[in-house]
């Protein structure tokens, strides 16, 4: 018989989150980000993530692409903090069988995102592991002093928006493990596009962000429970990539996938009515394609309207453990 | 036939080092630390360490010692550049078969050192992974701006000095694995102590300072070549504890460990002549045994007196890769 265990989140809140409990930006370790008091003027946005080779990207990817992958779930989450990056902390436990060939790889990976995102490292540690290829990465972006996006502080009448479109992470992962075919969603699986140029021109106008690292319905739900609220979601309003609206044309049960399955690297909004010509123009200059998909009100929970109806959620977002 | 590869310091320097390349507060990745602009008034002093179950931590460790170590390993950089503890990331990736129970111990060696050491959780992720516990912290440390400690800075003429006791660390990991027989050694290798307290009164005193992880010979060598020095240590001088100076009488090949082993989290200091006093009054008031064991020098590498005359150095400092 398994013993039952406790979720990433159970764990979070019953044993981190009281080693936090000193340390006012880091609300409660509810939100993506970490917020450090940097000058009177300004605050650090700070994100750690940890990438596992055969866990978070394919065991075989090309150095190129890890390096990319590390950098960028971080850069992610600074976006959703308001965050503009600025330098990042870079720890790489390498299996025995590290070559210097995949190295100069990983570092020319790292070259390039460093100069498309304006970042620079200043720091890390190398190790060697028996296990598999592990990347931990501290970024840290820089945002207006106080004024850092967190999850909580949607207000009931808030509009749920989402950037870019959804659901092509998710089945991007199914096209490289063969199971269905394209070449875009491939690539949007294997090279997150964190949304910098929007997350930016956010502060001041969404009242709460996440990115959708575990799926919409998660991750919109991560806001609700941070701001204490409720929140539907409209499916039919979800944008979908032209790939995605073909595979769920042919295998529509790959809904499930689209909503929770993660790995977009979007953003989700809340916005209140009065902001939403701020947030439309804020994304006209980002140039990033904002679409409304629902609303947060008084309650808990995610609710998912399909035709009208609301309908059982098919999944909670990826579960990391 | 092995193919021969490059090791960590030639790694760092071939393709980590000119990522570092904008970025001043990474002092081209040749300290302990990195310096972050905070305010007009600070810094944050910020170090990563990574720490792998079966490579920096016996596999079966108690949970509260491995959160110890974890954290203290990153408080040693910390106060060898000088900062004061303020806040750290975690990052955690834990094997397949981790219970609550583990968890719970660790959150209790975490809080623990909380409170002796000043600092508080801001952030971090949680992953599981098919390989071995593998722990990364970054740690944020607060110091005057522009006055954090590097290994650079020492010059010609200065005395070398060293924190406390050299070789326990290495003597004790011996002792962890039955090879020798010594509670206290065992519990140096253990358990780190960091030395904190006089970190932060060197600010202003030493001209280049170093924690001892590697061994006191590499480390003061790092010093040394990030000095653009030689360096001079007298055997003699290196202060050992009684225990290591019982093992050390009985087998003297083991003070090949003592000085290459690693492990001991003391701090060695370059401290110029007409600083001496002050270094001495400083170490007073933290509670703090120093010792002179040497001198830098024009020149550059590390050289090893033994009964007044130069020998081999028997190692360059625990060799990560």
């Amino acid at each position: 018989m398994r013993q039952r265990r406790i979720g990433e989140f159970e764990l979070i809140a019953r044993y981190f989150a009281p080693l936090a409990k000193g340390f006012p930006g880091a609300g409660g370790l509810l939100s993506d980000n970490a917020f450090l008091p940097s000058d009177a003027r300004r605050d650090f946005v700070v994100k750690t993530d940890t990438v596992v080779a055969g866990v978070h990207f394919l065991a075989d990817e090309k150095p190129e692409l890890v390096a990319a992958k590390a950098l960028r779930v971080c850069l992610s989450d600074l976006a959703a903090g308001g965050g503009e990056p600025f330098t990042y902390q870079l720890s790489l436990a390498l299996p025995k069988s590290w070559s210097e060939r995949w190295i100069a790889g990983f570092a020319r990976g790292l070259a390039a995102d460093q100069r498309r995102y304006g970042i620079v490292l200043s720091g890390g540690d190398t190790v060697t592991t028996p296990g598999p290829l592990t990347v931990t990465v501290t970024a840290f972006g820089r945002v207006r002093h106080g004024r850092g996006l967190t999850r909580a502080g949607a207000r009931a009448g808030d509009r749920l928006f989402v950037s870019g479109t959804i659901g092509d992470g998710a089945l991007g992962l199914l096209a490289a493990r063969g199971r269905i075919t394209s070449a875009a969603l491939e690539k949007r699986y294997r090279l997150p596009q964190p949304r910098s140029a929007l997350g930016t021109r956010l502060v001041g106008i969404a009242s709460a962000v996440a990115d959708v690292s575990d799926g919409l319905l998660a991750d919109a739900g991560h806001i609700a429970d941070a701001s204490r609220l409720a929140v539907a979601i409209e499916r039919e309003r979800v944008p979908l990539s032209a790939d995605a609206r073909r595979v769920i044309a042919s295998e529509p049960a790959l809904w499930a996938n689209v909503l929770g399955g993660g790995d977009d690297y979007e953003l989700v909004i809340a916005v209140s009515p009065r902001k939403e010509a701020a947030l439309l123009a804020a994304a006209r200059l980002a140039k990033t394609k904002v679409t409304a998909i629902g609303v947060f009100a008084r309650g808990s929970g995610v609710e998912l309207m399909v035709s009208g109806r609301p309908v059982r959620a098919p999944r909670k977002g990826y579960v990391h453990f």
